[in-house]
């Protein structure tokens, strides 16, 4: 078949199934209020955090203009990764261009052929592309599931495998948090690495949820972190022991064949760093709201600041979608291949960075939709 | 063997074999003269590129927020995609977080395990990360090996594999061009699509050899860039047809899983992009610059911007950089496992954006260096 026809037939077969996706820009004064992103305090938009960006750019250039290795280390950086690496608990931080990136590079620099990774089924989808490059032997386990966990930790040592267990401090989808401190007592027992990825964890709940339940800094647990969510600009993060950040400088394709981070989002995650430390009150107010909206729909409250709201199909999802759009409220949508139960969702960020009217009339236009559409 | 004591013993082997790399942060005013960056037409510190992120910062901010699916798409990033076709000659184009991601996007959508990928032996780490990720059934070809190509296209075609031919416009360690005339048409004679890294060729040749050789916008041809390098910001694009762009929208993990490029690099790379436009001899200048020193080293001029002077050992190569940085000049330098016939190599860039006092000084100042340590 040629090319031309192989991506008509793709093309054909997504718009049979409902599933055609198309990119819907966002003005610059866009009017709606966004329930849809993953700026969960509010801090891309905060007036010091995009100042700190300009500032930064101003200051360092527009680019980073080299790999970190060569000559695309920034102070900037350094400052970043020490204040990164203190507030979580760290003893060492390494930034990367994108959270994609960094969990690429922690999974392919830390786990070769000879390897066994325990991967939770729900995992984002940069974590499954790093277990593939790194040719580890696959071992997925069921979501949160522990005791199937300490099943592949006892037959990975006794086939004599060094083993990364990989999890999330809240998941993307369900907005659930993962068991840690099992999984990080297990790790230690067997012997075992244990990632987190707090993506979804830093900044809703403060330096996260490995330094919330004492874990930070254990030899056995790393964590990796993205710049673009409670922290509002760009990038990702590794912490964890300096040997690991030493491991990954030297052997971690997706950092050394890389640009370093640009100036701007250094600057501003600097700057949200800082007021994250500063302003507890954010988050909490992250908590209130989902439990809020979670109590009005009669959903579980997740332990994020996402709330998933299971709709009966994707064109149900795709239709209150609109709905909400249509009333000024822009939400996110949830759909195969997206989802690991292929059960179709409205997903809504309980933002801290809107303002309380514009949260109280969000709220009522998204009981009325999500009624219209059950 | 515990993770701790691995870690031990890897970080003892790079030190024992001279291959431990350790980061060297710049300061915002440097006083050395950068030639190891990839800044190559010195926008990334331009007045008005700087301007452009800041101002991108302000208006947009700081972040882009989510997935570009979700809300995470801006009209600034559309505008950067229109022009970005314009310039390349390309029906459309699509950006991406890195040009890592790029590579990545590109390769993971459009092959899967039923197709041929014929890949150059020089190609770079995120295209063969791609063609890892994608399961492709994968064959390299010896570098820029026509005859090699021929012979792989004519053993898929006779499989029925679906094939892609992976090569770079300009390679990054030795700075040759690519035969992409002849890809082309050997592309087009056997059904395949070849897929170019413009990474090197955009900017030092004004909108990328592919168009210079008249292959732009063929429906076989499928372009790869970066925002970071000559565009002075960070992020990556894909550029092609329509159809190529709609499938990664709705297939490429590494586009639809990614938080959007962040404004600031967005808005500077638009500003890069029509200063790059408006003043050619930007290009020319780097041109001179390169062949210039060529000449002097004794070195072949690549067709890049980079040119690689090889030298006789890891250790050498180290002590030249230690000793040009001395002098005030900073140079990159290539050691295994970046290169890809195990040279060590000095790297230095001509980039256009060095004053000419400088770039003289630093010229003297690499005859020298290089003399000592050949």
């Amino acid at each position: 078949m040629s090319w031309q026809s192989w991506l008509e037939q793709q093309a054909d077969e997504r718009d049979e199934a409902g599933l055609t996706r198309r990119l819907l820009p966002r003005t610059a004064a866009d009017p709606t209020t966004d329930l849809a992103g993953n700026d969960y305090l509010g801090l891309a938009g905060h007036p010091d955090v995009r100042r700190a960006a300009a500032d930064a750019a101003l200051a360092w250039g527009a680019g980073s203009a080299a790999s970190r290795l060569v000559t695309g280390t920034l102070e900037l950086h350094e400052t970043l990764e020490q204040e990164l690496a203190a507030y979580l608990g760290q003893p060492a931080a390494l930034v990367l261009s994108t959270g994609y990136h960094a969990n690429l590079a922690v999974v392919t620099a830390l786990a070769d052929r000879s390897c066994r990774v325990l991967s939770d089924a729900h995992i984002h989808a940069s974590l499954v592309d790093g277990v593939r490059l790194s040719r580890a032997r696959l071992t997925v386990v069921p979501h949160s599931d522990v005791a199937a966990v300490r099943d592949g930790l006892v037959a990975a040592r006794e086939a004599g495998e060094r083993t990364l267990v990989l999890a999330e401090s809240v998941y993307s989808v369900l907005g659930d948090a993962a068991p840690l401190t099992d999984l990080a007592a297990l790790c230690e027992e067997h012997g075992a690495l244990l990632v987190v990825d707090e993506a979804h964890g830093l900044g809703v709940h403060g330096p996260g949820l490995v330094h919330r339940l004492g874990l930070a800094g254990l030899p056995h647990v790393v964590v990796t972190a993205t710049l673009s969510k409670s922290l509002g600009s760009q990038g990702g993060a590794v912490l964890g022991p300096t040997g690991v950040r030493e491991h990954l400088v030297n052997r971690a394709r997706p950092f050394i064949f890389d640009t370093g981070l640009a100036p701007a989002p250094t600057g501003s995650a600097l700057a949200a760093l800082r007021l994250l430390r500063e302003r507890p009150e954010l988050a909490a107010r992250v908590h209130e709201r989902v439990r809020e909206l979670a109590d009005l729909l009669g959903v579980v409250p997740p332990d994020g600041a996402v709330l998933s709201i299971p709709m009966p199909s994707p064109a149900a999802a795709v239709a209150a979608q609109a709905a909400a759009l249509d009333a000024g409220v822009r939400v996110g949508c949830f759909r195969p291949p997206s989802v690991p139960d292929g059960i179709s969702r409205l997903r809504v960020t309980a933002s801290a960075g809107v303002p309380d009217a514009d949260w109280q009339r969000a709220v009522e236009v998204l009981r009325v939709v999500v009624k219209d559409h059950q």
